[in-house]
């Protein structure tokens, strides 16, 4: 054997198992066909945050004088792409070079080149072909192509947005899901005339349809216009048509919902009705020894939840005991306001016939979010009725996506919101929302 | 008797033990020399939050240009005080105008005047003689006065800078502790020249000395000059000078250590040596009946101690189990970085005579503190050696004060790193770098 354990793909859930795999002495190689960081690290989570980052400055600039700042003429500001995209590039470079030198430090064989699955434990790259005790597959997934076809140009994936180096006035988003939403305020939030086009009626699958109605209000608020489950067709001009009407747009980004990356493999890897590799509960394949996290399961799409259960199978190999709750865990939306939850939403509570009790308030009644002009949303705590455990969280707010992870703590320990009651909360933060909606729910609430 | 209990002082001690009185059905009268909400909503806490918000703005708009927004003339922008404290003022009055409506609400009635304790169950106010089963003394502190006299409108203490309508060029800090360091990065923020001048060696009493350390030498990194351990004197001429050489400045904001506010009484309420009022671990003075919470105590200086402290005296009065761990508490330092910290120091676990470990993480390697530009600071997590129990947290970041709630949560369950470390944390965020001080704590850290 060449390896203990080989790792196809090296983002969120392919590098973090081949740094852990390193520390615990396990000869690994790390097989990645484009760039270390994966998507995450290199197109998605990191560089949006920063593009979101510009534009929520430019977006608060607009009311600096609201805040006590003199001197800025709201029509001479402009978004420069350019710098952002730099300003990106520049960050994306040191944490990928951050990467890059954890595998080096952890012993770790990075190959460039696509691989392909020879066996259980066998796989080819550039022609060469490795064995290893074990395979990891975290080839993630990519967006589902579009079912139409548009001229060359009017159309880009979110990975290609940085090769551009100017955006036009009319974007079209076509897709769902929190990264639909959040390029949709992004780009709305640099002035552009935004429409968001999904095939689906319910944009935000998995999130509580409180969140989500929330979300959508205000991002309808902020100028976005919002087409649900509508149809995209192509005439023999290549123009394009929203519900037979012609689209007014001049660039379309591809938010579709995303598809697995299945590696090549010339053994049987059974996959799920949706193109997924099907897993067991330890994440093993249908072929003994070959594991998949990540995307490519169909479990989540979060980068979080990737690396968490890459760790889990790493770990797990290693025979160690790793309780890492894999099946809890926060979903963040980088909006504004933003939006974030963890746990059960209402729906699922319900539907598993549980008594609850909401508890909730709203950051409007907060003095920490009114000195931050942040005082749209709320932090809603469901219950278990008889004992207090918290079930589930979910939170409207300019930093919900910071603060959910008090609830995450809470609810790891299978916390009550008597726990939270008893709990001091620093003042003036907003985290005595999460206080108050748990006193809510005890029944104890001070400032409602 | 004509109520349950009487509060003397409405700040976040007594207005917040007022309503919880209210709602456990206790005829309560609230008792209040000038403004309800007391020196936190109106002066303190609140409105400097927002004074900070704009001046952190103000400041991060002088780089704006490196995030990619074009337009803006540093050399053009100025800091207006008059609308920072306009919006101050509209926020205080909303806030106020909360609690004023929760306090009717529920059945509380505030009496406008100052109070004397006539006995362990009487009151005068405004020469009327009020009568209550219990008493609780939440009359707060008030800054030190000067030890010399400076001309008049040379000085000022916080609660009369919403009075100025200006700020000179060349602001004099006098004091020490978090207010005085938050006043001086602000000054500084708005293009102030300014000096801190301490009477005491350490600035932050009860603070770690690494964050207290990093901050001071942050704080001069921003061209805040500070003098520890200074002579204050002033010549007959009425000039001012700091250890013998003439002080350059024009305003001189009082932000001394505090002192106990305690009610005049006919009845011997005993103090401790520094003049605060004595109470027992259920915070019962000297008279048997009669309360002290908040600052008047002096067992911190924190608004959601006090606000807490008052919590379990009403919630013990009325026979109610109450096990909120008053001892304890976040502090928040809202700074650049914002500084936080909750259970022991490092110097208290050695005098203690624990083993411990240090878990250490940098934000300078967490992807979402770089797309925010805030990746300056670190997160501490201290730990016993043998089961891993956190002992302390202590977080230098740009976003500290909100990072410490979770730290706060997992201390409150009593829970180890290990603990920590299972829970998925959300990707990304700032709160990974909390996950990787604790993976440090435990030998297994992924980024490091």
């Amino acid at each position: 054997m060449d390896y203990d354990l080989i790792i196809i793909g090296a983002g969120p859930a392919g590098y973090v198992a081949a740094i852990r795999a390193g520390q615990l002495g396990m000869k690994t190689a790390l097989v990645e066909k484009k760039a270390v960081g994966g998507m995450c690290l290199n197109w998605g989570c990191i560089p949006t945050k920063v593009y979101i980052e510009s534009a929520k400055l430019f977006d608060r600039i607009k009311s600096a004088k609201a805040f006590g700042i003199d001197g800025i003429d709201p029509a001479q500001i402009a978004f420069n792409w350019g710098t952002t995209k730099k300003r990106s590039d520049d960050i994306v470079k040191k944490l990928t070079g951050g990467v890059n030198y954890l595998l080096r430090k952890n012993g770790v064989e990075v190959i460039h080149g696509q691989a392909q699955l020879n066996g259980p434990s066998s796989v080819t790259v550039n022609n060469r072909l490795i064995e290893g005790k074990n395979i990891l597959i975290a080839t993630g997934s990519y967006p589902k192509n579009l079912d139409f076809q548009l001229p060359d140009g009017k159309s880009v994936e979110v990975e290609q947005l940085s090769q551009l180096d100017s955006f036009p006035e009319k974007i079209l988003i076509y897709g769902f899901g929190g990264v639909a939403l959040e390029f949709a305020q992004f780009f709305r939030m640099i002035n552009r005339e935004v429409t968001l086009v999904s095939p689906v009626k319910n944009l935000l699958p998995g999130v509580d349809t409180y969140l989500s109605s929330y979300l959508l209000r205000k991002t309808r608020g902020r100028g976005v216009q919002i087409i649900e489950e509508a149809q995209l067709t192509v005439n023999t001009d290549n123009q394009l048509f929203i519900n037979d009407k012609p689209a007014n747009y001049y660039l379309l980004l591809n938010c579709s919902w995303r598809r697995a990356v299945v590696p090549a493999s010339e053994v049987e890897l059974k996959l799920t009705a949706d193109g997924y590799i099907q897993v067991d509960e330890h994440l093993q394949t249908s072929i003994p020894g070959v594991y998949a996290a990540g995307d490519v399961n169909g479990l989540s799409y979060l980068a979080h939840v990737a690396s968490a259960q890459s760790l889990y199978v790493v770990n797990r190999l290693q025979g160690m005991p790793d309780n890492l709750k894999i099946n809890q865990f926060p979903i963040n939306i980088y909006t504004i306001p933003e939006v974030a939850q963890i746990g059960l939403t209402e729906g699922e509570i319900r539907e598993k016939g549980i008594e609850y009790r909401i508890g909730e308030f709203p950051m409007s009644a907060n003095g920490k979010a009114l000195a931050e002009d942040s005082a749209d949303g709320l932090i809603r705590v469901l219950s278990e009725k008889k004992y207090g455990e918290v079930l589930g969280v979910q939170i409207i707010a300019s930093n919900a996506t910071d603060l959910i992870a008090e609830a995450a703590a809470f609810m790891s320990v299978e916390a009550t919101v008597y726990d939270v009651a008893r709990t001091i909360h620093a003042h003036p933060t907003v985290s005595e929302v999460f206080l108050e909606a748990d006193l809510d729910a005890a029944d104890t609430p001070i400032h409602k």
